[in-house]
C-alpha cells in the first residue's frame, strides 16, 4: 500500500537493522485517518470473505481493530495478555513469546465472544516472528472459528513470520513489507507488490 | 445517553455491588457502532472546545479513543502502562494505582506527542476512583497541554472519582452514570441526565 510505505519512509525511524519505530502514527500516537485507509484496503482485499469478526491482541492492535471493525460493520474482539480479575467464565488461552518484550505470556479470549459461527479477520500492527498471530490462530482453532485471513500493517519481510504463516496456508495481507533497513542512512526497502 | 444506558441494562452483568461487566460490548468485545454513537455525542457536547488530540490509556480505552479520534478528525495518543524497550527518548510519566488490578504502575507518554499546542479530550471506558484520569491529567500538565475535558463511557456514580474531578474544575462528560447496582436482581439505577 503506497500510502503506508510513503508514511513509513517519512515518519518511521530505523533504530537498528531490526527495530523500526512507527510510534508517531501507528502504535503510540495513532493517525486514524491512515487506519481508515488501511481498513478500506483490507475491506477491498477481503471482499470475497464472509468476515463477521475482527480479532487482535492488546495493546497496539486495538486501535487498528476498532477502525477496521467500523469499516467492515462487525464487532472487534481484543485478546488480553494476562488474566484479569474481571475476566471470569470460560476462556480460550494460548501461550505467546514476545521478542520485543522478551517474555512469554498467556493470550486470553472469553469463549462467549468467539465460536464456530465466526469468520475472523485477525489484524495487528506488526508481523515479525509471527508468534502473536500463532496465538490468535490457536485461539480461533479452539473456538471452532474460521480464520479468513490476517491483516498486518507492517511486516518485517526479513524475519520469518510472514513466510511461515503463508506456508501454513494462511492468507496474510501485509500493507507494507519491509525487506531491509539501514540504520546508518535511515533508508528502508519495501517488497514490490 | 439513552442508547448506552439501555445497552448496559440489556448486556451489562452486575457481578457484585461494585463490579459491572460490560465486556460483551465495550472492553473485550467492542461494538464499534455503539462507540461511533458515543463519539458523536462527545463531538456535539464538546463542539465549543478546540480539541485537537484524544488521549487515553491502554488497553481498554484505545478502541474508544480511535473511534472518537476518527469522529473529531484528530490524532489519538494512548498512554502506556510500563516502560517498553521500544519507547526511547524523553517521556512524561505519572503514577497510577489500579483498584481493579490491585497494583501501582507508571503511565508513560512520549513528549513528542503532547505539548503546549495540544487541546486534549481524555477518554476512557470507566470512571470509578479517577486515578487513571488523574495520571493522564498530570501528564497533560507536565506537557503544558490544555485538558478540554474528559469523556467517560460508564461512570460509577457511587464511587468518588467523578465528584472529585468535577470539584477540581474538570469538565467530565460521562455518557452513563450508574448510581446503584443490585447483584441479586441485576437491576441498575442510572443518574438522571
Amino acid at each position: 500500500m503506497r500510502l503506508l510505505e510513503e508514511r513509513i519512509r517519512r515518519d518511521g525511524i530505523v533504530v537498528d537493522g531490526d527495530v523500526l519505530k512507527v510510534d508517531s502514527f501507528i502504535n503510540h500516537q495513532m493517525d486514524v485517518g491512515l487506519f481508515q485507509e488501511m481498513a478500506r484496503q483490507w475491506h477491498e482485499d477481503f471482499a470475497d470473505a464472509p468476515v463477521n469478526k475482527i480479532l487482535t491482541i492488546e495493546a497496539s492492535g486495538i486501535g487498528i481493530a476498532a477502525i477496521v471493525a467500523a469499516e467492515f460493520g462487525v464487532p472487534a474482539v481484543f485478546a488480553k495478555k494476562s488474566q484479569s480479575i474481571n475476566l471470569t467464565g470460560e476462556v480460550l488461552t494460548a501461550k505467546v513469546t514476545s521478542f520485543t518484550h522478551r517474555r512469554t505470556y498467556d493470550v486470553i479470549v472469553s469463549r462467549r465472544f468467539l465460536g464456530p459461527a465466526d469468520h475472523v479477520l485477525i489484524v495487528d500492527d506488526f508481523l515479525a516472528n509471527g508468534c502473536a498471530i500463532d496465538g490468535l490462530v490457536e485461539i480461533c482453532r479452539q473456538a471452532g472459528a474460521t480464520v479468513e485471513g490476517v491483516g498486518i500493517a507492517v511486516e518485517k519481510g526479513f524475519q520469518p513470520g510472514g513466510a511461515r504463516l503463508r506456508g501454513e496456508g494462511l492468507r496474510v495481507d501485509s500493507l507494507a513489507i519491509v525487506e531491509a533497513m539501514d540504520p546508518a542512512t535511515g533508508t528502508i526497502a519495501f517488497r514490490e507488490g
